[in-house]
C-alpha cells in the first residue's frame, strides 16, 4: 500500500471575493502528515466544511503576504487555540508574518496553548525547507510584487513492495527488510538465495505536486518542477488583458498552460481567476488549447495524485 | 418621513467556528449613512451576500481586539482598496488596531486608495465619539478581559412634521422653518399667525440601538442604556455554566436579559452563543423567563428600528 497523496481545494478564488467562492488555501495529505498552503480569509470555516480537522495540520506554508493569501490564519490560529491544540505548528512564510501574529497576540492577551515555530523563506532562491520520513518541500521563487514564493511538495521512494505469496514461511525479517529496501539476498557462498525480482514489485512511482500562486509566466519555474504530476498554476487573466497580467505580476490562462507545457507535466490547475471574468470556461479553453490536460480548480474538489496519471 | 433606521445582522456566532455561522458583526443603516459594528472574519462575504455594498460603509466600530470581532477588517480593507474607494474612512477601537493594520499594510506592500482615521477608544468610561447631524455614538464601557467597549447609536430628534393640507400657499419659507423647528410662529404686534400644532405633528419618536458585546454582566450598562429600544446583548452560556461565563467573562443568557429588565429596554436580542450548544432555544427560553420581549439574532435579519416598537 502507498501512502495517501490529495489535496484538497479549500479555495481558488482571486483576490476580490465573489460570492460562494473563497480566497486561496489548499489542503494537502500526505501519509499521516496534514499540510497547509495558504490561509485565505475564511479557511477556517472552509476545513469544517469539509470535514477537515484542523488538528491534523503540522505544517503551513504561506505564499507571500496579499490578504488573500493569508488572512484566515489568525483566525484559524485562535481557533486551535481554544479547541486547546497541544502538538507543535511550524509555519513557513515571508519575512512579516511573525511580526503580523504576534502583534495580533499580544493585543488579544493571548499566549497559544501551542508552540509556533516561525521559518522564514529566502528570496529569489530555491530551497529545500522541509524533508521527512515520507515527503520533502522546496520552494519555487515566483516573480510578483511581494517577495513570493511556491511549493514543491515531493514524495519519497517508497519501499519495493513484497509479493507476499512469494515469502516461505521460512525466511528471516532481516532478509524481507533486505529485499524491500531493494536488494537480492545472498548466501554466504555467493549463491542467490532470495532474487529481488522473484520476491518484490518495484516501489510506487514517487509523487509530485507544485504550487504556483500567485505570479509573472517564468521558465525558471518550468525548469524546477520538469515531471511534475500535477501542477496548481495562477491563471489570473485571459490573453486579452495581457498588458494588465505583466503590470501585476500574474498570469495569463494561457501563460499557466505554457509553463505546464515546458515543465511536461501530468495535469495542469489553474485558480486564482480575477473576479471580472463570468465564465471560466473561456479562461480554461484558452489555456487547454496549449496544455490540453488542464482543468479549473473549485471548491471541494480532492485531487489523488495515485489516480491522477495511474 | 422619519429617516431609515435599521440593523443587518452579518455575523452573531460565538469565539469558535460553526458551520453556516459567522463571528460577531453588524451593519447599521442610519438615514444615509452605513455603520459596521465589529467586523468578525468573514464579514466582507456576508456583506455580498446579503447585498450592501461596501462603499457605504463611513465608519467603523470595534469593540475589543479579539480574533471573532475584528479579523474580517484587513480583508474588507483590502477590497475597498482594490475597488477603488476614494471616500474617508473612519475607524474606532482601543488600542492596538491601528498597529495591527499598518504593519499588514506595510507587509502587502500597499498604499490604500483612501484615507483611513484611526479613533482610540477610551477604557472603563463612556464618552460620545460620534456626533452627526441624525445620530450619535456613544461607548458603553464593557467587563471583559481585554479593553472592551459596547456602543449606543441614538438618533436625533427630527423636525416638525409638516402638516401639507393645512399649510397655505402664501406661508413665507422662514415661516414653515420656525414651524419645523417647533415654534408657532407670530405677527409683530404679538398676534399668533401660524399655530404650531395647527400644522404640524410633533417630531417621530428618537430611536435608540445598543451594542453589548463580550462583557460579563454589569449593571452599569443598564443605567447607560435604559429605555434603549432595542439592545444586542451577548448570551454566550446557559446558567448552568455560570461559573465558565464569569471566569471568561462573558454572561448567561438569563444574566443579558436582566440587563434588559433593568435597562426597561423595548427588546432584546441575544447572540455570542457558544458553539457548544445545540439548542439556543434553551438559551432563549432562559431569557424570555426574565424578559419575555428576547428574540435570537440570526444572520441575515434586518431589524427596522422604526418598525419594532412603533
Amino acid at each position: 500500500m502507498s501512502i495517501p497523496f490529495t489535496v484538497t481545494i479549500l479555495g481558488s478564488g482571486g483576490a476580490l471575493p465573489v460570492q460562494g467562492k473563497n480566497p486561496s488555501s489548499q489542503y494537502i495529505q500526505i501519509g499521516n502528515t496534514g499540510v497547509l498552503i495558504d490561509a485565505g480569509e475564511g479557511v477556517q470555516t472552509q476545513l469544517l466544511k469539509f470535514g477537515i480537522s484542523h488538528h491534523k495540520i503540522s505544517y503551513v506554508f504561506i505564499s507571500h503576504l496579499h490578504g488573500d493569501h493569508y488572512l484566515g490564519l489568525m483566525g484559524l490560529l485562535f481557533s486551535m487555540h481554544l479547541s486547546g491544540r497541544k502538538q507543535d505548528l511550524h509555519i513557513w512564510s515571508h519575512t512579516g508574518l511573525d511580526e503580523i501574529i504576534l502583534i495580533q497576540l499580544k493585543h488579544a492577551g493571548s499566549v497559544l496553548s501551542y508552540p509556533v515555530h516561525f521559518h522564514h523563506l529566502v528570496r529569489d532562491q530555491s530551497e529545500t525547507i522541509l524533508d521527512t520520513e515520507n515527503f520533502s518541500v522546496t520552494t519555487l521563487p515566483l516573480k510578483h510584487r511581494i517577495p513570493c514564493s511556491g511549493f514543491l511538495v515531493k514524495e519519497k521512494t517508497g519501499p519495493y513492495r513484497i509479493k507476499k505469496e512469494s515469502i516461505p514461511a521460512e525466511m528471516k525479517l532481516q532478509h524481507l527488510v533486505q529485499l524491500k529496501s531493494g536488494t537480492s539476498v545472498f548466501k554466504e557462498n555467493g549463491e542467490i538465495l532470495y532474487e529481488l525480482e522473484n520476491h518484490t514489485l518495484p516501489p510506487h512511482p514517487v509523487k509530485s505536486y507544485a504550487y504556483c500562486s500567485d505570479t509573472a509566466p517564468d521558465e525558471n519555474i518550468a525548469g524546477l518542477i520538469r515531471g511534475t504530476d500535477l501542477i496548481y498554476h495562477e491563471a489570473t487573466f485571459m490573453s486579452s488583458d495581457e498588458k494588465r497580467a505583466a503590470e501585476t505580476f500574474h498570469s495569463t490562462a494561457a501563460q499557466a498552460a505554457g509553463i505546464a507545457l515546458k515543465a511536461n507535466a501530468g495535469r495542469l490547475m489553474i485558480g486564482h481567476i480575477s473576479a471580472r471574468y463570468k465564465e471560466q470556461s473561456l479562461l480554461l479553453e484558452e489555456a487547454k488549447a496549449v496544455f490540453p490536460e488542464t482543468f479549473v480548480a473549485s471548491e471541494g474538489m480532492v485531487l489523488d495524485l495515485r489516480r491522477l496519471s495511474d
